[in-house]
């Protein structure tokens, strides 16, 4: 790894070296990040893979495109009917649903499996029974390393299979799901297992690649809106870091504003951001469609908390059935994401409407996932099938 | 378009003018193809949607980027330990389940749609339950067009509903299923309605630019073999046609040999390859797991068989039980793919076995689309969940 890459506390400063597994600060419990003694502008090569075309903004020597599954690279599409619907002249979506195993988690794994194997540990794991769980499993496999996941008891069975199919070692925990995210850290600094939890400092490296990929596909132009779907704020942290970094090197000038757009089941960062409070308190009883953004007590909810009040940015949440509507609605436009990738149109439709977002400022909505992970959700659109026989199909395509 | 191309037949080589939406010959019935009168190697540009990149080898004189979803530029990953399992120097997958609708068909779709769009046509369409309907649909809400899909009756709810989240005009047909494709062309010619169907010859030309892919992804260099599940014949025909126009342009100096790989409870292309037959039969009652390539009566099926002929290809069967079991080893190396996805690999392991690819022979596998698709599969694997209690975990994770 490079020299001259350290972590550091995100809430007191205090420096820790980079071949550090354990994600949070000792003094204080915050979570720590990378942080980069010189960072050059470069030109980023075209092709290769997303480790490659990014190296100069990570600490590894060597990209290792073995271990890679062709994660990144994803559309920004330019959402042009919708839009004009919404009476805004620049809404894009950056469709996460195109990675190796149809979620924006596979940016972070990668980094985290290229930290690991850096540090020549070759057991990782993870704690989740969603999206997070599908993406180690699946890098795990691809690396060939022994892989531990670890989900809450009671988990369904649909949830298990996508996971089981790569083959981890998959073990179901009996106890509070909140507690085997610290616990499981404790055990595998102990043990020598990495478990690449959902804001540890080196998925958020991997996070903040969509930040540069949005500049990109904007011809270096930063928008002026970036709407995240937001839980333990692992990936907000790597999207604001990403863009943070950018300015740092010139490549852009300003930063956008960060939105953090929450389920209102479940909106410990926007409750907390409401009362102007930089502290996230645990929710209660989560209920939310969104459930990979369902987090009660986020990990990085201060950091994300800290984010938004020092650079301007907003929280705000949407209900279900907002959130249901934008399903159908992006859908109707050819993007078919999981309710939680919904999340950031609802919140652009009510930005719009409360007029804080205005006409001619330029929104990017991050898609995190597929619709296909979540099929449940289906259930509560309305569809329309009409049934004709084959004499008539000929009147039916007219009528 | 471009003024120096032509649909030629594939049967009887009869010409036809470029605007004609009926894919097949007036004559004999057999499917037309793009012919061009002129193709010259170009540097393909790194950046750019597939329409932009290729437009050299398409007939489109605007690529009209606002259409795109952001299709293919897939990767191809190279198959270490699985490739050493089965004693072969270079495996590869193309993985094209990272397309927008998660299949292979979005490329297909895309250059279809630009057809339609050319020819000022505004209504288009398909026949379809699985992969093509969902891609129609959603390409038919990208570009706002009034998008027809035809389902047969009695078609689970369960794969209704994503292709009904694009709000598409959903229509469940009584009647032959077989008889609709045709149906559906005739209709659609007579009422300006164009129909995006399996095999039709802009379809094709979306496709062939997979074999594009894979020579820019290996250098400029044909591996000896690629293997892709085949049911209309489709995409066989396009992955084909991509090759023989890279060697006629002087990018590839020699064909890979084409695998049609099927599965045995519908075979009907392989059956008559075993046969030494031009012709292809309908199968009596089809029945594989992998229901993507169920298609009893391949509408391509003759011009695959006079492919393979004329090329040194081949055709083989795997059975389900080879499937699932495929589909298991694959992600055991961190790709998910549908149960039709994994049957290349399961070709792949025959035909090892048989010896009939050697030890030094490069193969690429198509994994046409993403196990997510169908999860019922999912159920016919068998997978290991350990329960734990928090208090014995650290004692799990170390055992």
């Amino acid at each position: 790894m490079k020299k001259d890459a350290i972590l550091i506390c995100t809430g007191c400063g205090k420096e820790f070296p980079l071949n550090r597994i354990h994600p949070r600060c000792a003094r204080c419990n915050e979570p720590l990040e990378v942080a980069y003694g010189r960072l050059a502008q470069v030109e980023i090569p075209a092709r290769g893979t997303m480790l490659e075309r990014y190296r100069d903004f990570l600490p590894f020597s060597a990209p290792r495109p073995e271990i890679s599954l062709g994660e990144g690279n994803t559309p920004l599409l330019k959402a042009g009917a919708l839009a004009e619907e919404l009476g805004m002249r620049s809404l894009f979506f950056k469709n996460e649903t195109q990675n190796p195993t149809w979620s924006f988690k596979d940016r972070g794994t990668v980094t985290g499996l290229m930290h690991a194997v850096s540090l020549g540990i070759t057991k990782i794991g993870t704690v989740s029974t969603g999206n997070m769980a599908v993406s180690v499993a699946a890098y795990g496999a691809r690396a060939g390393l022994e892989t531990y996941v670890l989900v809450s008891q009671g988990i369904a069975e649909e949830k298990i299979a996508p996971i089981a199919i790569h083959a981890p070692r998959l073990l179901t925990v009996d106890g509070d799901y909140g507690e085997l995210y610290f616990r499981s850290l404790e055990v595998g600094q102990r043990r020598g297992i990495y478990f690449i939890n959902s804001d540890v400092p080196f998925r958020v490296e991997g996070s903040k690649t969509i930040a540069f990929e949005i500049c990109e596909q904007l011809g270096f132009q930063a928008p002026a809106y970036v709407v995240v779907p937001t839980s333990s704020g692992g990936n907000f942290r790597g999207i604001q870091k990403g863009f943070e970094e950018l300015r740092r090197v010139g490549a852009i000038d300003r930063l956008p504003r960060m939105v953090a757009a929450q389920a209102a089941g479940c909106a410990p960062i926007a409750a907390a951001f409401g009362r102007g409070s930089l502290t996230v308190e645990r929710v209660g009883e989560p209920r939310t469609i969104a459930h990979a953004i369902e987090n009660p007590f986020p990990p990085s909810g201060n950091q994300v908390l800290r984010k938004l009040r020092a650079h301007g940015g907003l929280a705000v949440t949407v209900t279900d059935e907002e959130i249901i509507a934008a399903q159908g609605f992006m859908a109707g436009t050819g993007i078919f994401g999981q309710p939680e990738g919904a999340v950031p149109l609802a919140a652009v439709k009510k930005l719009r409407a409360e007029n804080v977002l205005k006409p001619g400022d330029s929104v990017v909505c991050i898609v995190s996932g597929a619709g296909l992970k979540y099929t449940a959700a289906l259930r509560l659109h309305r569809f329309e099938v009409r049934p004709v026989t084959m004499e008539r199909l000929e009147e039916a395509l007219v009528g």
